[in-house]
């Protein structure tokens, strides 16, 4: 990063190769840097940005051009823009975690085995982290700074229409870091377009320990495809909200609108609504009528249509489509059983909601959904790392694998195994 | 499993897909089974073993008898052999089991947001697990029960010499599953030698979740090369021991001593021997002639070979080896610092272990090496997943992600999230 210039004349495997050989050497002074020394270089970059907001603006302005020249699609512009508030809240991030408590170093209680020995556990991070994003400049920021804080070194790739201003960013962090003592190449943004250094960066596995990719489907499937590394994927979110039988109406009501509409583009929106039979009558026409007059198309099964105006047939594939738009399937279901028996089948393993004042079903419901979010009289937009108290959120993972769901600073770490005895020995 | 005879002549590949898709179909099933069920099963499958006790060592001389005519090695033999105290390990295994708690379901402490909803943990299982493995038939009924008791549905593919033996084992876990009731797809063993059913598991990413090899480093580097499964590696075992200035000598002698004597074959036995230049005069040559004694061929550096009679170099290559063997590598450094950089440098990241009576050095030690287990005072031959309390372990994990060091039941879970609220909505 110290060097962009000269980097992106040579060759793009050498340099990711140079890369993932700083950010290794980097990292055992980092897993233990001072809780101090992190805030404060976390606190200097949000400085620095706040101070560069004119150049992170006017280097934005041109990629927002460039992309403009080529071609873009509204809401790809959308991502790609910034403006004072998104600039505001990019520092306002980092000042987050900052504040949030350092999860290195800490120590489980230790448990005393018969051989006298003392186990226990201490979280350290997980080494060098990989982050491959598209058009959002502000992942630099996000991803930079739930790094730093847990400890890890990390090399972001992002999109090449956001190249400007990445680097801008990248050069606020660049200071950030020096003014805090921390090594420079802590954090390491790739400056080529190449697609060369995202293949030798999915393949260094002896330098990079996790791979991070935030995006689209087709991202996340040819890095899943191409990586040795170990990756944390963020699939659909094919999210289902089933209001069992004898809901209260009202919250029935308010869950399902509010997972559907809060936002149609986050992956932790309703795309299938599934009702108890005994309540359908009671609750579609009513709820219906107000997604209708909201704008959202209705996909409902043959018993739906029976009973909502204008609602169009749903189809097999319906049942298996996040839309991340405003449309909506909904199926009548006879029981908690088959709502589950649905999600089983057709469920990504996201995020699924039930509305229910019946114990038993809800304990039934919870158990048996297999999704890294499970909620009960809850909406499913809350999908969401500030929503679960983490702070921030590098991504939502839908690996069972090392960690599911919103992931922030813990979930970029580990733990290792500290041993203590008094000279023991194994008999 | 009940079909062992027509199984063996199908395609192979057919097979394997076949005992996925039977895998994930009972793995919901599994997931909610009450810890009764799954203890009763384990009984139930201990006592098969100890009362088929007969059938088993007759199945093993079958082949012991085939593989002593293709030539096998006497450890290789010593590995596939049963024995009475063997079959008796194995079903004590299996009580072990059933007598720890159940992790699955427990749920953490709810966390309460400002959105007023409760965000909790609940423990799960990962959901189908392949487990390869080589020689030892007791591996069949070690990861069945881990597997077993955690809720996961199992995959088994021993190796092609111990194919009566593990059938024979098989059998009586099919007895117990069926006996509590669970589903007899939940452990299943791949009853072909062929290699192409291993290729076949390894990429069958809708059905299993992970895959655990156990074995020498060639079975787990084939298998991470070609699996496209997440694989939870078990990798070499360079551990140190590093004797620091001041430590008290008695403790130094008998942690070193048992580290590398304690079983040379073991992962955590002890490969190289660092020690301050304060303490080699004193410890190397009363600690080196206890290990001439006992059979343990010596390879020092300059300055030991100055010390230690009897004494050959240590080349280069010496310190990135793992012996397995009674060998021992040694050398003599200025001070914890330099050892900490010798074990980042040459270590695998197992264990690795100080002996010292300074609280600053050994702070330093836990915290900047960089291995699952780190040990101060205690023999680098504890690692181990009984020693550590987890009753017992499936492997040990030299992975960052997912678990680190010895795994046993809870290695084998994940986490869910359970978000409550009262009809909560986003705003």
């Amino acid at each position: 990063m110290s060097s962009i210039k000269e980097d992106i004349a040579i060759d793009p495997i050498a340099m990711v190769q140079t890369y993932g050989e700083q950010a290794s050497a980097c990292a055992a002074k980092l897993a233990s840097a001072d809780t101090e020394a992190k805030n404060a270089a976390l606190l200097a970059i949000a400085d620095a940005i706040d101070a560069s907001a004119a150049d992170l603006l006017a280097a934005n302005a041109q990629d927002l051009k460039a992309a403009k020249h080529g071609g873009i699609s509204d809401a790809l512009f959308d991502r790609l823009e910034l403006n004072d508030a998104r600039v505001a809240s990019m520092s306002k991030g980092l000042r987050d975690i900052a504040a949030q408590a350092d999860p290195i170093g800490s120590l489980s209680a230790s448990e005393r085995q018969p051989s006298g020995l003392e186990i226990a556990r201490m979280r350290v991070p997980l080494g060098v982290i990989g982050v491959i994003y598209e058009s959002r400049p502000n992942v630099t920021a996000d991803a930079a700074g739930l790094c730093l804080k847990s400890g890890n070194a990390v090399i972001l790739r992002g999109g090449s229409e956001a190249a400007l201003s990445n680097r801008a960013i990248a050069k606020c962090i660049t200071q950030g870091l020096q003014s805090a003592g921390l090594p420079q190449h802590a954090v390491q943004l790739i400056a080529t377009t190449d697609r060369e250094a995202v293949s030798a960066l999915l393949k260094m596995e002896e330098h990079v320990d996790v791979i991070i990719p935030r995006g689209g489907r087709g991202l996340i499937e040819r890095i899943s495809q191409d990586a040795k590394v170990p990756v944390i994927k963020h699939l659909d979110g094919i999210c289902h909200v089933y209001v069992d039988a004898g809901a209260d109406k009202e919250k029935a009501m308010a869950v399902a609108f509010n997972s559907k509409t809060y936002r149609y583009g986050i992956c932790g929106s309703m795309e299938t609504l599934l009702v108890a039979e005994t309540e359908a009558a009671s609750l579609l026409p009513e709820l219906c009528e107000k997604f209708l007059a909201h704008g959202v198309e209705l996909r409902g099964c043959v018993k739906t249509q029976a009973l909502v105006q204008g609602a169009n047939k749903a189809t097999e594939e319906d049942w298996s489509t996040e839309y991340l738009g405003p449309i909506l399937s909904i199926k009548i279901v006879a029981d908690v059983s088959e709502a589950i028996d649905h999600i089983a089948q057709y469920g990504s393993g996201h995020t699924d909601a039930i509305v229910t004042s019946n114990i038993e079903r809800s304990r039934l419901f919870v158990r048996q959904v297999d999704s890294s979010s499970v909620m009960v009289n809850a909406a499913t937009c809350f999908a969401d790392g500030a929503q679960y108290g983490l702070g921030a959120e590098i991504g939502i993972s839908t690996n069972k694998m090392h960690v599911r769901g919103p992931v922030g600073t813990l979930g970029l770490t580990t733990e290792k195994y500290v041993v203590t005895g008094e000279g023991t020995i194994r008999l």
